[in-house]
């Protein structure tokens, strides 16, 4: 399953020319207008594109397609680049045969430098837009910048005995932290939702999901996670006194957690996934917090990236989170290993925790025994590609 | 002038063997009791000396000597460690013929690690402290971690006719941010003042200086700046209504300011000092505030490596440092060249940008021209040394 598997959704990507050679322009579009939701970025800096689709969402509810462009952030350039969002849009609209204030737009790449726009025109016209396999795939790479893999993932359930699939696909991957950051995440589906319930649905799993990731604590300019919902699916409208409600929610947050924590794996220069689990906190969003903290202490970063189980900067960043703890009552392991016990070193085998170090993915678990709040957080290692990819990404 | 030149203190550093060769045990000591004052961690976890150091400071508000040791920073070490502790600071005073409670212990190094005491009782045993440039050297070399360069300054002025000496000596170098972090700073004074108004002038200094530079964002367990004033230059006692108070006052911060832009130019793998101007914000802590986040930046400190005038990561970072800003009216200037003009990109040489960016140090400048607060920041460029360094610190 992919992005084009819920009924009625085609998309496109293609090569138009931003980027020397790989695609760069990519088109998603619902076959009806669909009900819309989104959450955006919450830097005081944003982008013309974004603030066009922020302001569609917000006033209509509604949106039947969206154009993306990578290779140029739009961000930062003024009326000249507010008119060149407007553009796409319009070109879009036409181009599909509906309204402008239909489409979306996204853009993802530099800031501070004009798009150019002829070959992004060009590209509209050319587009031939399906609902197969390759063409998913040709959007989720057209949406990509310094990310490595691409990244999907769908769920399929039933809900009124009406097969409902919700899918998604999602770029990376610097600037990834707090409350979204140079991420897009694209999420479709075919139930049949108003966009009000859909948006409270949106924020509910963003919250521990795409906002429980960070790669580098940067907030970006152009973020935004969009879920289109169009219906076709037949079921009963949903609402949150719906008796399946839950069954839709949980495939919402299980698209979102899976996206978020594809985009923290392929972090920039990340070599590993790093998920924190934080137990026993005064609450969900302060052990949320703390495990948001931990995930992002570059000291944290890079001994995982050194496979040293160093959990004396584990606990250091957990003091400086700001949240509530005793530090003579903290556990903490690291994968299966207590390093330690209420508050002080345990005994442990460096050699083993180094086996279970070296592994693609390392889970630390706090335990702050508090209080009953449990929270997640995702990120990366600090490598030397971090740096190498950053010191150098103009050029 | 050096830490010993201010009338009636003593230093020495040696080796004791908590590190493999080099200097890791330091004494500073007044000849008469001195009024001290002192700035802590704020992070939850505190170590043991730090716990004993800040006890005694604001209990009694004098202190005569404070022995510290590098290598290990006896944190997370439970009962045993504050026993530890304990010990430095009797053997200490026994050794100089004072009260335990006249001696302040500050430790640095790995976290969870019990304390070595046998070549640490044996070291303070040994202990011959002077007052020459020698010893001055020596204590300033083993309070060292990761530093690379050991770090003093000094100022002498003159005070109803009696010249004083405010001098100081510091240590970085990973884990620098806010509101101190495994830094430790020691500044010493002849000024005749009391302990409260000597902790209000450090806490005033302290906040435009040690807590305006970042490394990486991390805190430590065991940060302290220490003022010590024995009164020997004799001046009449200073207080705020004393008619030379701002003399001493910017003594204390100019000391306080070179150390703190020495430990920010040697964090750990740096090639360049960064310092961040705000101008024109609608207060000063909003301009600090984003000071601090434009210099604590990865990407920004990325771009700054790789000598990358990538202004878009500067106003990306004023963006969501959360203070007030109108995106319009941004300017912003690297050196001498402006990149920015009313929030969008201005013409300018990147080659003559690129000259000026392989400099060692770089200034970034922010005028947000909505107010009239004015903030500094200083931090260093991330750089592949970094990720070396704390990929195998316990290596």
């Amino acid at each position: 399953m992919n992005i084009v598997s819920p009924k009625g959704f085609k998309a496109v990507g293609i090569h138009c020319g931003l980027k020397h050679k790989k695609y760069d322009l990519a088109l998603l579009v619902s076959d009806v207008p669909a009900n819309a939701a989104g959450v955006f970025t919450t830097n005081a800096i944003q982008a013309a594109p974004l603030v066009i689709t922020k302001e569609l969402i917000q006033s209509t509810g509604k949106m039947q397609a969206i154009i993306i462009n990578s290779g140029n952030a739009n961000a930062c350039t003024g009326t000249a680049g507010m008119q060149d969002a407007l553009t796409m849009q319009l070109k879009t609209a036409e181009k599909i045969g509906i309204s402008p204030d239909l489409v979306g737009v996204a853009s993802t790449g530099v800031i501070g430098e004009k798009l150019n726009m002829e070959p992004i025109v060009a590209g509209i016209a050319s587009f031939e837009p399906t609902n197969t396999l390759e063409s998913s795939i040709q959007f989720s790479q057209a949406i990509l910048t310094t990310d490595t893999v691409t990244k999907n993932t769908s769920y399929r359930v039933e809900i009124d005995g009406k097969e409902v699939v919700v899918a998604g696909t999602a770029k990376g991957s610097g600037m990834i932290e707090p409350n979204m950051a140079t991420m897009l995440g694209f999420i479709t589906t075919d139930a049949n939702i108003e966009a009000t319930h859909l948006q409270e649905a949106l924020k509910t799993v963003t919250d521990v999901t795409f906002n429980a990731i960070t790669v580098d604590g940067d907030t970006s300019t152009n973020d935004m996670v969009i879920v289109m919902a169009n219906g076709m699916a037949q079921n009963e409208q949903l609402t949150p006194s719906h008796p399946e409600w839950e069954i839709f929610l949980n495939a919402l947050h299980a698209v979102s957690q899976d996206l978020a924590k594809m985009i923290a794996k392929d972090g920039e220069g990340a070599t590993k996934l790093i998920e924190v689990e934080v137990n026993g906190a005064i609450s969900d969003s302060e052990a949320r917090k703390i495990a948001k903290t931990v995930v992002g202490s570059p000291l944290v970063k890079t001994a995982v990236f050194g496979c040293d189980a160093n959990w004396g900067r584990v606990i250091a960043a957990v003091g400086y989170s700001g949240a509530t703890v005793n530090p003579s009552d903290i556990h903490i392991q690291i994968g299966p290993t207590t390093v330690v016990h209420g508050g002080e070193p345990a005994n442990f085998s460096e050699e083993e925790l180094l086996v279970y170090l070296k592994q693609p993915e390392v889970k630390i678990i706090v335990d702050l025994n508090i209080g009953d709040g449990i929270g997640l957080a995702w990120g990366c290692d600090l490598t030397y590609d971090y740096v190498q990819i950053n010191a150098t990404y103009r050029s």
